[in-house]
C-alpha cells in the first residue's frame, strides 16, 4: 500500500522558504502567483492488511518522527494501486 | 485558486533524506514500513480565471524555480475550493 503525508507549516509560523519562491517568483515575472508555502511530503510504502491499519501505524510514525508537531500539520492519504 | 505542486526525486536518483527517515522507522519499531522516499510540496496561491491558465502559468514556474528537472520529477494538482 502506497501511502502520502504531507507535512506543511502550521499557520502562524515562519515560512522562510516559501517566502524565498514567492519573492523570486516575483522577479521572474510570475505576478499572478500570490501566496507560496513549502512543505514537505513522505511517500511510504507499507505493508499493512487495510488501510486503518496502515492509517494508525503511519499516524504513529508522524507523531514520533516525521512531523514536528509544535511547528507542523500533517496530513495522510493513500494512493490508488494500480 | 490553490494550486498543489508535489516534486519527487526521479527514480534512480539517490535520496538520502528518505534513506535516513526509513533506517529511523526500522529502528523505532516500524517494520511494516518497507520504502520512504521523501520530496518537496509547494502550496501556491494563484490569481487566473481557470484551471489551464493557472496550469500553464505553474508549469512555468516549475521548470523555471521550483524543480530541478535532472533530478526531480513534479506532479500539480488543485485543491477544491470551499
Amino acid at each position: 500500500m502506497k501511502s502520502l503525508v504531507k507535512i506543511m507549516p502550521k499557520k502562524g509560523v515562519l515560512d522562510p522558504q516559501g517566502k524565498a519562491i514567492e519573492n523570486s517568483l516575483k522577479q521572474l515575472g510570475f505576478p499572478q502567483i500570490k501566496k507560496v508555502k513549502q512543505g514537505k511530503i513522505i511517500e511510504i510504502e507499507i505493508d499493512a492488511d487495510n488501510e486503518s491499519d496502515a492509517r494508525e501505524i503511519i499516524t504513529n510514525a508522524s507523531n514520533k518522527l516525521l512531523a514536528n508537531l509544535v511547528i507542523e500539520d500533517y496530513e495522510i492519504t493513500f494512493l490508488k494501486e494500480d
